[in-house]
């Protein structure tokens, strides 16, 4: 008798090509679970499923698969016989017993993310940070950045905040967090080292969305655009308006919520 | 003119063996960091030393070193010119110009190392802490650690709590503070996860002595010596007592005070 497991994931995204598997010779965090799960209940995952389909290079903190496991391995030990089976930058951190039904993207109701970056009061790169946040040599201006991430929460079509590449027939999401964090690390090893997030919590989002916000809000922060600008580009839905996509690296797919 | 230039380093220990050049192609971070002084200043450091010599898969967030420079590098300008020339995981965050007669060892007042621990609570690992903590799957008592790491404050011969291989002719240290941290990382990527760190902050340390001590606390911590014990161990001096040399990854030297 199988049962759906959910489990929830954590993973450094340096190493791979993206959570997904690519074939082609190119490791994906799918590949090094599917090696985990069959590992532990003697076959290959069935109905496998995740929430986020995290890009080349990108972390994860709380993201969730869930897949059907014949082998009766008690729910309890699932987390640690995976463990035991992933490499380190590749960890379950949480499992249960889900309905047959559930899926982990479909019954998200919300998934939150970060963008790290940091570097502007000294000027100076940290390498302990290196793989985790973008380092920005100039003085951003993070009131108007601030600002700038209000206007984006809330329902809106979000067509100039995608990149190409997988499109979808609606772009409207709703984001119902939009906000910047900035202050120091508290604890080691990062202790007194001062940094910025932009937190973004939404319904869904598109292509390498949180990366064209963060880019865009990053150019409003450096003066070459404004608040009302932004405005204007979420109306006119032109990609092109928008600012760059931000590197990798500095991502991390924090958490997903489900009813 | 030659100048003596006083630089603060970070870096990510763990494709290094060591802060101190091996020779015998084992990479180090001083290697890496000699190519970025080369190529900067056009030769070899003169008179390069650091603070300390972290041993292998240890990092750093505040490792201080001194060399003489003949190119007239502006001061100003060597943090970022270094940067450029130094692999992601070692970076420069400051730079000044010193006395002819800066040693950063012999003139430091006090160094501190942070030990980081984690995981009894999930009892599982967390991906993107492996690099910089130990995965304790046990719950150990805090408080009794707390209580035990504050007998070892002050000045002792801690001759119980050094590995062999760096033999010194006297192992008196004083140890300004020891204590226990224990909370939640509170910025992303980690937001929410838990960790204990031990702080350890002294005049000089022994070999491995701050392994040693996070290990017999640990020992304290799971029921297997007490806090008399740690007294009883400090003072028969012998390094049998004493509990295990954790593993280098968990280890940071924070930061190395001067007058």
């Amino acid at each position: 008798m199988s049962r759906r497991l959910r489990v929830v994931l954590s993973y450094d995204g340096t190493a791979y090509h993206g959570f997904q598997r690519q074939g082609r010779g190119l490791l994906t965090v799918q590949d090094v679970v599917f090696v985990a799960i069959e590992a532990v209940t003697g076959s290959p995952p069935q109905r496998f499923a995740a929430a986020g389909r995290t890009d080349a290079g990108v972390h994860a903190l709380g993201q969730v698969i869930a897949f059907d496991a014949t082998r009766s391995v008690p729910t309890a030990r699932v987390v640690r016989a995976l463990n035991a089976n992933l490499p380190d930058d590749v960890s379950a951190v949480e499992a249960r017993e889900v309905g047959r039904d559930f899926h982990p993207r479909y019954d998200a109701t919300a998934k939150t993310y970060a963008y790290t970056f940091y570097g502007w009061e000294t000027g100076a790169r940290q390498a302990l940070l290196s793989r985790y946040a973008l380092f920005v040599p100039f003085q951003p201006d993070l009131e108007v950045m601030r600002h700038a991430a209000g206007l984006l929460a809330g329902s809106h079509d979000f067509s100039a905040f995608q990149d190409s590449g997988r499109p979808v027939a609606d772009a409207t999401r709703t984001i119902f967090e939009c906000r910047l964090e900035y202050g120091s690390y508290s604890r080691p090893p990062l202790a007194g080292v001062r940094a910025a997030h932009l937190i973004v919590r939404a319904d869904g989002f598109l292509y390498h969305m949180v990366r064209v916000l963060a880019g865009t809000l990053l150019e409003v922060g450096r003066g070459r655009l404004s608040g009302e600008d932004v405005a204007g580009i979420l109306a006119r839905r032109d990609r092109r308006l928008a600012g760059p996509t931000l590197p990798p690296h500095g991502l991390c797919l924090l958490k997903v919520d489900y009813e």
